[in-house]
């Protein structure tokens, strides 16, 4: 199947599940309408690259096409659903893909109501229950994907090695932004878990596992996703700070003004001046910063040269993961593919 | 087996299926443990109802003793974490089990560190996580439990719809608190789906099906687990507002507090005077409501009524629960263990 195919199954198969569960609420309660709302809009976003790679890697194991992989690679999308929303509201982020994130869209609500109640703890708590719901379901999916016992078998290890590094690589992501003082080091260590794995290596390797991998083709798509995991993460990290918020559908700004530990401003401290690190350091995480303030910002990072080195590696680890994928026991279609997905997971604009 | 070896089985399960975990987060970062001795204390507490229903569920069809059923009952003890751990987020609870709430607990190691961040988003969102966690931890423990793959495609079912059950009845409750409209009716609405099902009557059918029960013995485990969960509910309304603080684990009062739109409360408001009715709106959900305060109220749900309608609708719903119990096609240790679960879940202090 071609990439954009799959993105079209994985799409349905998504919409299918959650339309199944739709009849299941609504019995339950018309209030619950609003809660399926939220989900469609959020599901209508996002780019599939997890069931992507989760894709890919059942291929590149000698996985047969067909609709059992690719609802087990659209329940991934559940997951997400679930980390983006719980995130938003620990960062009390306002907005996700281009919309009201998810408790803010339930504030709004409570408010249009003129309900008498606490409008943000409704719109949170109505958000970590979304959240909840999202991962409960993901599981749902995965286990109900229609790929036999034996496969899911070999699957769920690894879905569930994936899910305890996301919400512990999550963790360490808040505790070094409370703590504020990040090194490169620990701020790689926070990408490998958060994202690195949980995006490319492992959606990779539950494909593969899904379809009984050898040994040689697991370790193949480590050395592949494991770099290009880090790469995806830290261009995500430069557009997070100069990315178009036309196209990343975040405000300019956002991941400086929730103060982000990431490995761009680790390695901006790290080659800054004394002058340029009270600076960036007094700014960073100030909730008030405006376009001003941003542009300065933007400007220290620049002028550090952490701008440059954080370049520099997404482009070692991104050759890194194409060493990887040149050398990896797979076949012609599953090699161009995994070309194809490296591309666009660093060069993206969004 | 006795209820009490049972509950031992239970923790040792649980406590082991923790110990296995420990090593994969702390290799991750020593940074995780204070997640881990959180769930520690959190699962140290706890009744173990709802592994108790699901053992005694499995044993009514039929099921033979065994790991396997002990493992999966087990994992509902890691969903009923993640859902009181999210709960007191929601509701921002201070205490639990006695001991302070997983976000209070966070925000405490936040200040000890004096850690330069947001205490009380750390606490929050650490909570969030912990919760995740749990709860892909329970569907975790539930899928390795042992039992073969057809008894967990029989049982998942099962487990599927309690979890989405729980969490839109979690949201309904939510909504009819912000609203601060319910009514008996909707009160009654919000405790079958948030307590009845998810307490009692999902977990009997969860056993049951692993097992492959007959449908007239999951129709009597309905019969029997339905009206059960309701009288547990109602119970709990009532300790939360006239328990001893010393038995229940909670500060006198909380649920005033929080203005909880418990059926005790709409059957207080329905049976009210006027001047009464006013008083109770008016004072219900007031964050600073002191001992006096907390006195008036119970004097008014005593006084309106409210208090022995109450208990007298748990008196019915326990009666209802005993004689489709009496009349269920299940043998006679089964019978004696579930009748006695019965009285620990309706006359209890805590």
């Amino acid at each position: 199947m071609s990439t954009s195919r799959i993105r079209k199954e994985v799409d349905e198969a998504l919409l299918g599940f959650v339309d199944r569960q739709r009849p299941a609420l609504l019995t339950i309660s018309d209030d619950l309408a609003p809660m399926l709302s939220a989900l469609d809009a959020l599901l209508g976003g996002g780019k599939r690259l997890r069931p992507a790679f989760c894709y890919w890697g059942w291929r590149a194991a000698g996985g047969a096409d067909g609709g059992g992989i690719v609802a087990a690679a659209a329940s991934l999308e559940l997951l997400q659903a679930s980390a983006l929303i719980h995130d938003d509201v620990m960062d009390s982020s306002d907005t996700r893909r281009g919309q009201p994130s998810v408790h803010r869209r339930f504030e709004a609500l409570h408010h249009a109501q003129e309900w008498p109640g606490d409008a943000e703890a409704f719109g949170s708590g109505t958000a970590i229950l979304l959240g909840d719901l999202c991962l409960a379901w993901s599981g749902e999916m995965f286990e109900t994907c229609g790929l036999d016992d034996g496969s899911r078998r070999r699957g769920r290890a690894v879905y569930d090695l994936m899910r305890t590094e996301v919400m512990c690589g999550q963790y360490l992501d808040m505790l070094e932004g409370t703590r504020g003082e990040a090194t490169v080091a620990t701020a790689l260590r926070v990408v490998e878990y958060k994202s690195a794995k949980y995006t490319i290596e492992r959606p990779l390797h539950l494909g593969a596992e899904l379809a009984g991998a050898r040994p040689d083709v697991t370790a193949a798509l480590t050395g592949y996703g494991l770099p290009l995991g880090i790469a995806f993460q830290l261009r995500d990290d430069v557009l997070g700070v100069f990315g178009d918020p036309a196209e990343t559908g975040k405000p300019a700004g956002d991941d400086l003004r929730e103060g982000k530990r990431t490995v761009l401003v680790a390695l901006s401290l790290e080659h800054a001046s004394a002058a340029q690190a009270a600076a960036l350091r007094r700014r960073l995480g100030d909730p008030e910063l405006d376009a001003a303030g941003v542009n300065e910002l933007r400007s220290i990072i620049e002028e550090t040269g952490g701008l440059a080195a954080c370049e520099e590696m997404i482009e070692r680890y991104q050759a890194e993961a194409e060493r990887a994928l040149a050398a990896a026991p797979i076949d012609q279609e599953a090699h161009r593919a995994l070309s194809e997905l490296a591309v666009a997971a660093t060069t993206r604009s969004t």
